[in-house]
């Protein structure tokens, strides 16, 4: 194997924010040697030929898979399984699978069914991204500093695991292995509740008076704007997220829910105590997030800078 | 008048982030003659000494307001009644009385009784300003291109009521006058109720397993993150602010639950229609809201760069 190469054939199924920041970051560093492309939408596969992302362009996964030594999904999760069926035939023995979903459980049950013997499934999910879509929004830094979860399946094997690390690690990604129903809990607290939270503050929100909703844009300093940069993200790729990480985002909700009538009846009671204590407590759990070195601006990880805001 | 001096001598009651902001701002532009600082806190008056924020330093207020022609109060609005009571007997005639006060109508209601004749008492807020707290955190540029909200009571004389939306101005901030009732519904909605939320959900995330809490945290990248930057915001003045903001912020809330329930129900039920609308909605608002020039990066605004994330 060439030097630095640690797959010689990827192929890239669906070339949005994810797919293309993956491009890129294999690409600048010169970790992989051809990369394979495909997406549904003609204009994105259009749109990266023009970017030049890849070394080949197809809007059928099932070609660009041929002869893949790693292909990667990065399509809305509800599409997992139609493509997992539709690939299956072509991968190569010996090929490693992955993907890049916001779960694991339910990819796992849509797309194990389909994997043939001989072809290594690694479930994984990068925890990065920006709330941006389309090819011209992913960048080669995007991963830097940032966790890469992978939910290996019992019995797999350690090679292609170590190598599929070995990737992310080299695109500058924190990887860690963690069992996929954890994954999934974690990620309904840290990410799925707060963006259901956000897109229904926002639709609240736009639930006023015509007059009203134009102050609220203009004078949307701080806290709200915050959530409607949250509530701008990918409207299909949040959908399959919520419809596929069902039980445990039911389960946080409940528990936000008893939390913020708690919060509502102390504030109707004039329970002044109750609430400062609650606001001193986040206030040192922030403090905690940010020595956990998770404060660092968004979208794109700076290396090594690992002070924030 | 000196040229450029807007008033001669201010008071400024309270120098955390906010009154430390003001001090810097006006002494940068050179719009103040002289800056009496008071705050109850010796820690922070010597900080602001230390920092040379003001030409004289009180604990006391009504040390502080003699011969002063503007006193901004900038303490937690729970302090304004007694604050008010306190500098009444020493305000000069025809000074101006304003705040910074994230709530109107209950500072109206804890401060005008004590207003004497001939004092013109405008309530004011600046819709700017960051999570940090104390005299270091403040920035002369904190109020440039952000709305600085008035609501005037009825009868205030034209000529103070300019002076002061013409300091603020100078300051780089965007005056708009409000009636008192709709400003705290329309910051209910963009300010108090998110920050609630943010509050809660943090404190959801950590009533969970030890180990969960620390993954959370450390996978806090992107919407969880957001949240912990809001909740730890000043305790103090967010307790104050709920307690005096109780009927717009509990319409809202129930508003909101209402929203939530309405989500949760299709999640449980897999309507993801119902969810895809939700998001595609909450999408546009998002491009409104960075069309109404709002989305620049805060906290602080910069002059003439309308374009943000």
């Amino acid at each position: 194997m060439t030097d630095g190469i640690v797959f010689e054939r990827m192929a890239l199924i669906g070339i949005g924010n994810l797919g293309s920041s993956i491009a890129r970051a294999v690409r600048e560093r010169g970790l992989v040697g051809t990369i394979a492309v495909a997406d549904f939408s003609d204009r994105a596969l259009a749109r990266a030929a023009e970017l030049g992302l890849g070394d080949s362009y197809d809007e059928s996964p099932a070609e660009a898979v041929k002869d893949a030594d790693l292909v990667v999904i990065c399509t809305p999760i509800g599409t997992y399984g139609a493509i997992a069926e539709g690939i299956a035939p072509h991968l190569k023995p010996g090929a490693v699978l992955t993907d890049v979903g916001s779960v694991k459980q339910a990819v796992i049950s849509a797309v194990q069914p389909h994997v043939p013997d001989g072809v290594h499934f690694i479930p994984g999910h990068p925890i990065a991204g920006t709330e941006k879509s389309g090819p011209d929004a992913g960048s080669g830094a995007l991963f830097e500093g940032r966790f890469w979860i992978l939910t290996p399946l019992e019995g797999t094997a350690p090679e292609p695991l170590a190598r599929l690390e070995t990737l992310w690690t080299r695109c500058g990604a924190l990887v860690e292995e963690l069992p996929a129903a954890y994954h999934d809990k974690v990620l309904a607290v840290t990410s799925h509740l707060p963006h259901l939270i956000a897109y229904t503050i926002v639709g609240t929100a736009f639930d006023l008076e015509e007059q009203e909703q134009r102050d609220v844009i203009r004078f949307s300093a701080g806290g709200f704007r915050d959530f409607t940069r949250i509530a701008g993200s990918n409207p299909i790729m949040w959908r399959d997220i919520f419809l596929n990480n069902r039980e445990a985002v039911l389960e946080m909700l409940q528990r936000f829910s008893e939390d913020l009538s708690y919060l509502q009846r102390a504030i109707r009671w004039g329970e002044g105590d109750k609430l400062q204590e609650l606001f001193t407590k986040t206030r040192e759990i922030r403090r905690g997030v940010i020595e956990a070195n998770q404060a660092r601006p968004f979208p794109y990880g700076t290396s090594g800078n690992g002070n924030g805001k």
